[in-house]
């Protein structure tokens, strides 16, 4: 596989469907060093999903029957959204725990909605029946070509934006993210997967030196609550190397009130799990090594406007 | 006064005090054409106050006594902060309306502060008495040169970002921003002032050919509630003219909703206040004329993660 030409194919096919978002460098935190950061969850629906999905369904032929997607929530929204601009039908499954904001929004899109008891993995089985069933078209969250070339846009975008880190620290659920990160980077810049301690998929995977399952549990896990990295992600990451840590759910919480007092960015915890692992010392840049850090996410569970 | 040097010259003066706030082109909030943004509430302490704070206490020599300050707020926050990364002492009296987060991010810098039972007018009352007896240096939130040439550079900054638009819609309280605005932009392009129905300084004003006192009250009445527009603004908005629109306090809400929820940049009401001038109609672009909208300040009244 060509990364590179993938994701410049696919930064083609979804201009005019994304955001291109925003990126500023700041500094505080506690930190004494200053942070690139790209404003991603300013994205449509709320996170970088929007890209994977449109990419998806702008790159392969949609049967009669539609889409369906088993999501945690972001990814659900963002392929309810790709598919309404898109003239399809989409059916979204989403376990309980996505909760009543990532419902409403999927809701809001016009998808016919599932909430399903349970976890991610329970939403999944109930797509993959759908699928089965209607012939409609899966759209996997992070485990398949389009989608990881499609989150790997945001890096391109980034590189045209004028970023100049060193280290690009990314948070990691299934993988899709990180992926395109590592794909569309190569070896040229350092990738450091951030995951919560209570859902470690890759870190997990890493270790064991290949995809295992994880329990999954935490702050964070409606959005980064993959029970095992995809095999994409793991086979990049095994191959170019990735740095892999981990963080306490106290720590994306603290980032995440940080990010809303200092800076008035508000996110959901999985968008601030990366700037969790420098705050709380999980990643230590070296003097003179310059960091980014990507605001991966903005569905919070509750309305912050109530 | 020659304002393009006097902005200029705060630029400088401001450099590595303020954050560049980033800026996007966007779409979407009902509107059928696009809208740039810039972000400026996620300027230090969440407005674009602390342009003019820094500018102020940078150009001027600061007694012994210190800084003393009136606000709704923001202005507050950011006298306060630019006090303490400057090491000056800072008094500031602040009007019970700010609400508890706006009284906690000011506490947070370590200043001084005073809640005055009343509206912003009562606050200046005692921060005026507090001058007199201790020799403080008063840092007035709108109506003085140095603040205005300090919110200026905002707009000397968004030009550098590649601003396009033909018009640039500015929410207006006593007018610093909006007289930063004009007296950057002059002729070149069109400033459109919008102020809320409930708190129209600057429309009332321009109605009477001179500032009058106006009641305050409303939604956004602790970031835009002053009794009479500023003197710089008044005559900087009659010699260069500008275009001056109401809107509703339900508008307003309903921006501030929208832009959560579409494109979850989460803003106080006066931060949604031009944005609610379009897309309530009370300002409705020609065909092919591009418009701007600067979300001047972030901070609720309440904790949005709570």
């Amino acid at each position: 596989m060509n990364w590179k030409s993938e994701i410049e194919l696919a930064a083609t096919r979804i201009a005019g469907h994304v955001q291109k978002t925003p990126v500023m460098e700041t500094s505080g935190f506690g930190l004494d060093y200053p942070v690139e950061m790209k404003l991603e969850h300013l994205q449509h629906t709320g996170s970088f999903k929007a890209r994977g999905a449109f990419n998806t369904l702008l790159s392969k032929d949609v049967p009669e029957a539609g889409i369906v997607a088993a999501s945690g929530g972001n990814h659900g929204a963002a392929v309810a959204y790709a598919a309404h601009e898109l003239g399809h039908h989409a059916q979204i499954y989403v376990p309980e725990m996505a909760g009543p904001e990532k419902i409403r929004l999927i809701q809001s899109t016009g998808a016919d909605l599932n909430v399903v008891a349970g976890e991610y993995s329970n939403a999944l089985d109930q797509a993959k029946a759908f699928e089965t069933r209607t012939g409609a078209m899966q759209v996997h969250a992070y485990d398949a070509d389009a989608t990881v070339a499609g989150q790997g846009t945001c890096f391109a975008e980034w590189e045209e934006q004028g970023l100049v880190a060193d280290t690009v620290l990314i948070a990691v659920g299934g993988g899709g993210l990180v992926a395109g990160a590592l794909a569309w980077f190569g070896k040229a810049r350092k990738v450091v997967a951030v995951e919560p301690e209570t859902s470690r998929a890759l870190n997990a995977a890493l270790e064991a030196g290949e995809p295992v399952d994880v329990d999954v549990a935490g702050v964070a896990a409606n959005a980064l609550g993959a029970r095992r990295i995809g095999s994409i992600c793991f086979d990049l990451a095994r191959d170019l190397g990735v740095t892999s840590v981990t963080v306490p759910d106290a720590a994306i919480t603290q980032a995440q009130t940080v990010l809303w007092r200092e800076r008035h960015l508000l996110v959901e915890p999985a968008g601030a799990t990366a700037l969790a692992a420098l705050m709380s010392g999980a990643y230590t840049p070296e003097p003179g090594e310059r960091v980014a850090v990507l605001l991966c996410g903005g569905n919070l569970s509750h309305d912050p406007l109530a």
